[in-house]
């Protein structure tokens, strides 16, 4: 039995997968603020989804910067500078856990709970913008596991300042933190409120609505042009918009391609896909890693 | 003995490379115009190359899209629309070459002429933009053979209009077509000129360079960002004009990551690299392609 562990900024979702892949268990629980209740949550996790059978492979996902050894940085919003997390767990429960970062994590589960597709582009719409890219079941990390973080790419020089410092980059204008700020009145889902207000009219909403759009439609298209993943697959916080983020999306798309024989024979629009409704797809990805250094195949 | 062969707009260079991987000849020839004429380059530079050496393996390098089984489309500045390279090779010289895009050739070319590198991009700023990707000596096509097409990812909004139809895409500020276009003035070396004429001072020649140095950095930054490779190679011969491109294209670089801890941990100006001077790394990639339908790792 392999145990995927999803650590968000609000909640720690765990399954339980067994030999034929299934989830046969899950918890759900808050995420604990700092490294020891992190870990707190992560052990009682663990114990809650294998009840009394025998301890198997752990993956975790994790926000923020992974080692291949399972050092965590900057996991910023769970209050984590630096921890030793594969230690720290293995320590607790007695199994090394293999530890990932979170959307790459994802990006291997969307993978396996979507009809086969050699490659593919997990872009995780949330706080922030990034992207995990699979081929082959495998995770891409990249020379330094900042594959996917096209976050601060910047689609426009005239665009919103980034506290990154560059002007208009994606997570600026299409990641909740950016929207949030540029919308500036406080509320829980600043997005959908965006929208809300932009479908009453409101122009700010509106216009925050068209850049968000446009890009993530830069997004995918980067995706594409750079990787060329077979899909891109939608996830996070923003992404639960559904159609009313993925139809203008698409239009933009469609759009761009109107003009180029090239940019048309990508059908960048027909690449898009949701995430699949309801899978835990992060908890099991990191399943899926689990007991494996470099990323196991879709399947087990 | 393996052949390889670059078929560029105006020459085709061959080399014969041993079984050491040292080019032991060379041929280099006008490029014909129309399929006929590029097959005929092609044949009788192997020839030239083999000599009374008994043919081996043959690769090609060739603008435009290139199926895994060779057939050729939209090599426009060859004046080919489509045909089946490697079966019409064959029919001629009794060996069917493999075929490659001559930008992914170039880049399996520059990982073998370069210290070991696990990654790579090869990014060929010529008349167009475009880049190729290399991991393990392997070259990367992507799903639908679109890896590393990044000169029509729009990098502003507002900026000159791209023959794509969208605004700002990167080959249009950095490519030399796209800089000839916005000059103006009939020149056999654009690029060069405008970059002579903005150190004399012209504003439209210092706007036009500005454009293709922001442009240039945004494309390493977008090959970095999404595929993190290890080395960014610039070629073709936008590239030629040696640290006038490159110089400000570090700088560029430096103020976008001097804003940002994540930017800067990547040190994107310092992979940058230049294309192994005098190096015909697209002949040597086609060669190190040759008899293996999905590439081969650097070194023979």
């Amino acid at each position: 039995m392999r145990v995927g562990i999803d650590v968000g900024g609000t909640k720690t979702l765990a399954v339980a997968v067994d030999d034929g892949g299934r989830v046969v268990a899950t918890d759900r629980r808050a995420t604990g603020r700092g490294a020891e209740a992190v870990v707190d949550g992560i052990c009682a996790a663990v114990h809650a989804v294998l009840g009394d059978a025998p301890p198997g492979p752990v993956g975790v996902g994790m926000p923020g910067q992974v080692s291949p050894g399972g050092v965590v940085r900057h996991a910023l919003n769970l209050g984590i500078g630096s921890v030793d997390l594969a230690e720290a767990v293995a320590a607790r429960i007695g199994v090394r856990p293999v530890v990932e970062n979170d959307v790459r994590a994802a990006a291997v589960g969307a993978a396996a709970l979507l009809p086969a597709t050699d490659s593919l582009a997990y872009l995780n719409l949330g706080t922030g913008v990034a992207a995990g890219i699979v081929r082959g079941g495998m995770p891409w990390r990249g020379a330094r596991g900042a594959a996917g973080e096209i976050g601060h790419l910047s689609v426009d020089p005239a665009g919103p300042v980034c506290p990154c410092g560059q002007r208009g980059c994606i997570e600026a204008v299409a990641g909740g933190a950016g929207v949030a700020a540029r919308w500036g009145k406080p509320s829980p889902l600043p997005v959908a409120e965006v929208f809300d207000c932009a479908d009453a009219g409101d122009p700010l909403a509106r216009s925050l609505r068209a850049d968000l759009v446009r890009g993530v439609a830069a997004a995918v298209q980067a995706l594409v042009l750079t990787a060329d993943v077979e899909l891109v697959v939608l996830g996070g916080g923003v992404s639960r918009l559904g159609e009313r983020v993925f139809a203008p999306v698409r239009t933009a798309l469609r759009a761009a391609a109107s003009g180029s024989a090239f940019l048309a024979s990508l059908d960048l629009a027909e690449r898009l896909a949701p995430v699949p409704a309801g899978e835990p797809v992060g908890a099991v990805g990191a399943a899926l890693l689990a007991g494996s250094p470099v990323g196991v195949a879709p399947g087990l």
